[in-house]
């Protein structure tokens, strides 16, 4: 931006930092629909939307009083759904003051920030990452500290984060199941965090606050077991949205969790209220807090998830490439045989097979695969991929 | 807050300025429910939905392809169904990319202040005001410069306005139809609005911002007109809501729209749209994007509002109150006869009738009703406002 029109500095500084996000959003969308296109870049729906979801919308879309569409915060009946789920999931004694309801995950991060940060403010977190950590921490004036995860196993790299820890650090933020590694965090990682943040809370003299980005929480394989930090570490807040198990992430619903571990916890929950209100009015519709209820008892097929997940690994592996299986989420996190990701991502495009280049989640040599497409899709694209890296390959030797 | 707990500074000034609406919900949650009571304090509904706003939602709610809720951020027809209307009703050659669709007023302005501020941006408005303006701008890190409007007849006072102005103001609020007073502006006061802002903007070296708070702006009465700033001053912003004409508040849809009069407008456009992004996904629900074709057509009776506003003017007067008729918007605003208007409202509130006291809009001795009652609930109302002005003036007098 020219620094002559009055536009803010500050969204100028997060324009720079969402320029390759947003610049990826419009190859995408040019590219996607040519016929035959094999979109895998998104977390984004490829199928019809669940029966389930439809029904639970016109369900309550019919007005039962004059108050339906009246002014909604929080609705009372959506806590209580909320936190009696979260009472069994996560053994903790969340009380539906706990819950916040938002648009979404990313109205539950925004107001996180919101709550928690003053400008200048550190955030810790773990390279790759959500790419849009950065330009909502910007936006909320903080400053973004990176470190990078293991890349062995993409497992966090407590070491590093304690090195990252200073007399500015806010919060660190983990995301598990990650996206877009689809690593879930073990106890033993989130137990040494644990020490990390209390040794350092106590050194700088205030707690430092996990927020526990769990977006995926119900993306998770049969192998493997989903711990939510919020386990291990008292001063926890949880974001989550529905819109990742539904896949309808155009009707934003979520939550933001308090821990109920936190000592005081009612001054923060009123942050919360105050941020969510002077924010821009951060509650959900009143028609999806109404269906919160029906969403809870709600999926797409996770057996078919994880049909596709073996297939794909299998194949991908079969075919040169290195990865690990994931163990939640839908995405893989695969090493790209061309140090430059972004040239092999084009390369793929060219034989309309459209994935996410590495660089965009701030770690080059790297690609994700998004699963949300359909079997037939994934026949189509699995032949590119081969065929890609073994020309790679073969270029390369 | 106490300052041993790390929320944010940020937010518990925000807070701080929140608390005294904080408090008011509060106490009208309390009393509403009471049988019998006539609940006059906010822009609520207090009767059925509309049905054809209820069949918009149902039928939106089918999806017609796979992407239906996927994510979703400006839809290309919605931004041109607002485009359209706009370019008829304001005279202006909107193009569709200057819409930008929000989750109502309330996103449409925390946009704009993330779009256009920078912390320390001082922001001149008229009290009263909307009562959210502060903490949302305190939220933004922008600071509020208050000037009162006329007393006389709530018009804009333009000199107060031209004092206020300095080197750190970086834009000015205008809400018209006012929330409360019910005025609107006329063009005169507009073009002399405009005139100072082209003043100041050419001695201060950039231009500075107008944000026209328009979301009444179809609620217009038969003797009155409405004009945009727009109309008036290039540098304008737009923020609309069909929360009020629909009288939906819980399902959160607007827009910003951008002035064609504004030079190299694309530079707003792209931070418009960032700031939506980075502040938690401000984009409406994608079903709300997909109807807003019907919500165009559609508005609450203002004929029957009409009636309202003049029989309730016309008691009021008859019952001593002072009270100016409004132009547009369901509100009234109307002198306390107790200079202590938060006492009154409590005496009215006594009798089970509920008002906003004035000094939530940071002007004391006065209060505010809202039109959207029925006329049964009116009925109830009108001779407790009878009975209350006549004590308070023997027991003055």
């Amino acid at each position: 931006m020219s620094t002559s029109f009055p536009t803010a500095a500050r969204t100028a500084a997060v324009a720079r930092a969402l320029a390759g996000v947003l610049g990826m959003l419009e190859w995408r969308e040019e590219l996607r629909h040519e016929p035959g296109t094999c979109d895998l870049v998104l977390g984004n729906p490829q199928e019809m939307p669940l029966p389930g979801f439809v029904s639970a919308l016109r369900h309550h879309s019919q007005p039962l009083n004059k108050d339906w569409f009246a002014y909604k915060r929080s609705e009372p009946e959506a806590r209580e759904v909320v936190a009696t789920s979260l009472r069994e999931w996560r053994g903790l004694p969340f009380e539906p003051a706990d819950i916040a309801l938002t648009p979404g995950a990313f109205g539950a991060l925004a107001t996180a920030f919101r709550a928690l940060l003053d400008p200048g403010d550190e955030v810790v977190y773990s390279l790759p990452p959500w790419f849009l950590y950065e330009p909502m921490l910007l936006a909320a004036d903080a400053v973004p500290v990176k470190v990078r995860v293991r890349p062995a196993d993409s497992d966090l790299d407590v070491e590093a984060i304690r090195s990252a820890i200073g007399p500015r650090t806010r919060a660190v933020i983990v995301n598990t199941p990650n996206n877009p590694t689809g690593r879930i965090y073990p106890p033993e990682t989130l137990e040494a965090l644990a020490a990390v943040l209390t040794d350092a809370s106590a050194r700088w003299g205030r707690p430092i606050w996990l927020i526990s980005d769990e977006p995926y929480s119900r993306l998770v394989f049969s192998n493997a077991e989903f711990h939510s930090p919020s386990e291990f570490y008292p001063y926890t807040v949880i974001s989550y949205s529905y819109g990742k198990v539904l896949l309808t992430p155009g009707e934003r619903v979520g939550w933001l969790a308090i821990s109920p571990e936190i000592p005081g916890r009612e001054q923060l929950r009123e942050a919360i209220e105050v941020a969510q209100i002077a924010s821009g009015w951060l509650f959900p519709n009143a028609v999806l807090q109404y269906a919160v209820g029906d969403l809870e008892a709600l999926s797409i097929d996770l057996v078919d998830l994880e049909a596709k997940r073996d297939r794909v690994v299998a194949e991908l592996t079969d075919a040169g490439y290195h990865l690990r299986s994931p163990e939640g989420t839908f995405y893989l996190w695969v090493r790209s045989p061309e140090a430059d990701d972004r040239a092999f991502c084009n390369r793929l495009a060219e034989r309309k097979v459209l994935v996410l280049p590495g660089t965009i989640c701030e770690v080059p040599g790297y690609f994700r695969v998004s699963l949300t497409a359909g079997n037939e899709m994934i026949d189509r694209a699995l032949p590119v991929f081969r065929s890609a890296a073994a020309e790679t390959t073969s270029a390369v030797g």
